[in-house]
């Protein structure tokens, strides 16, 4: 079954089951049934095999999931083989926690630099990068092939940065920088964290 | 309006409309059109009226909003007002960004203590707070009677401490453990961060 045929709301679902497909991997497992992987990832089985279904073949009736197989095709669609390459702009606290934290090589994302404007970061060491200047990004993107920017810089300076970025090439624009980004270049997605939003949401539920 | 007649969809756009309406104050703005607001956000004008519609009062044809109205009656809705408390359990790299960002008190929220349990860390300082010990949390929080408690630790640690907070009253858990989390005590409302998912998102769209 080709991708396009994967509803959005399955899509939004498949980095979760990558996640605890991954999981099962490395505590050695290799198959699963949608009862037990239902309780695991507190959604219902049937929710579980109606999605699953859309990738065929890895479910057997009595017998339960391939993981491997299934672990294999949702990083597939994921483009976790296709090996992205990133950088980080914006090296304060969050940025920094970025980089020291492996969640870009955990995915298959390379990441390759990060930069700042800040002359009192610049030529800092971070996670065993040297902070470059963010006047260099772009002839670094345009060589390097980049895929993807994670923006933790401040959002005054987000829009600018992005559109700048975009020019030379990055089209994945990771971005922490409380606020809307928007970027007319052909290609370009945008994947926004407003971790303040999420807050809010909280308070809201709360509330009530 | 009573909140109840706020549709599930509206609610989750107002900690965006609260961030949006915070800005246009800080730069001493009182009144706005829902075209330039839309502009602003991103969103259609259309969707703008429907939203603020549920709110009534507050925006005048030909006038434009009152930002401050809107404002204060969206913040009474969020809890902004509200004074909730807040702790940070885990103080790695993310946990400390959060600490020292400013992120609680900017939304109203009191941050007032950060725990651990890595006996290198307990007694350090982070962000002007000393960490404490993770085992005197819950009588720190039945005693603080707190609201919130930030998760920024492994996802094998989140499960125990999210229940340990709860039977201490904690009823808020932003979690950013990277697993989902159940916790079946009576009003607890859990709001997940989960950044690799929002990674692998980006990645499936750039494989699009």
């Amino acid at each position: 079954m080709t991708q396009k045929q994967i509803s959005p709301a399955v899509k939004n679902r498949l980095p979760r089951y990558y996640r605890y497909l991954s999981e099962l991997l490395k505590n050695e497992r290799y198959k699963i049934s949608s009862g037990e992987l239902s309780k695991l990832m507190a959604v219902t089985a049937s929710q579980i095999r109606q999605d699953l279904n859309c990738f065929g073949g890895f479910g057997q009736q009595g017998y339960g999931y391939n993981i491997e197989q299934l672990h294999e095709e949702i990083g597939r669609i994921l483009g976790v083989k296709r090996g992205f390459s990133a950088v980080i702009a914006g090296t304060g606290s969050l940025g920094a926690t970025l980089a020291k934290s492996g969640i870009f090589s955990k995915r298959g994302i390379c990441l390759l630099a990060l930069f700042d404007n800040d002359p009192e970061v610049i030529g800092k060491k971070i996670a065993g990068f040297t902070v470059a200047d963010i006047r260099y990004a772009a002839a670094y993107c345009r060589e390097h092939k980049i895929d993807i920017a994670a923006l933790t810089l401040p959002k005054e300076e987000a829009k600018p940065v992005a559109d700048m970025f975009a020019a030379a090439g990055v089209r994945g624009f990771w971005n922490f920088s409380n606020m809307e980004l928007k970027i007319d270049s052909p290609g370009v997605k945008v994947e926004n964290i407003h971790m303040g939003d999420s807050l809010m949401m909280l308070c809201l539920q709360l509330n009530n």
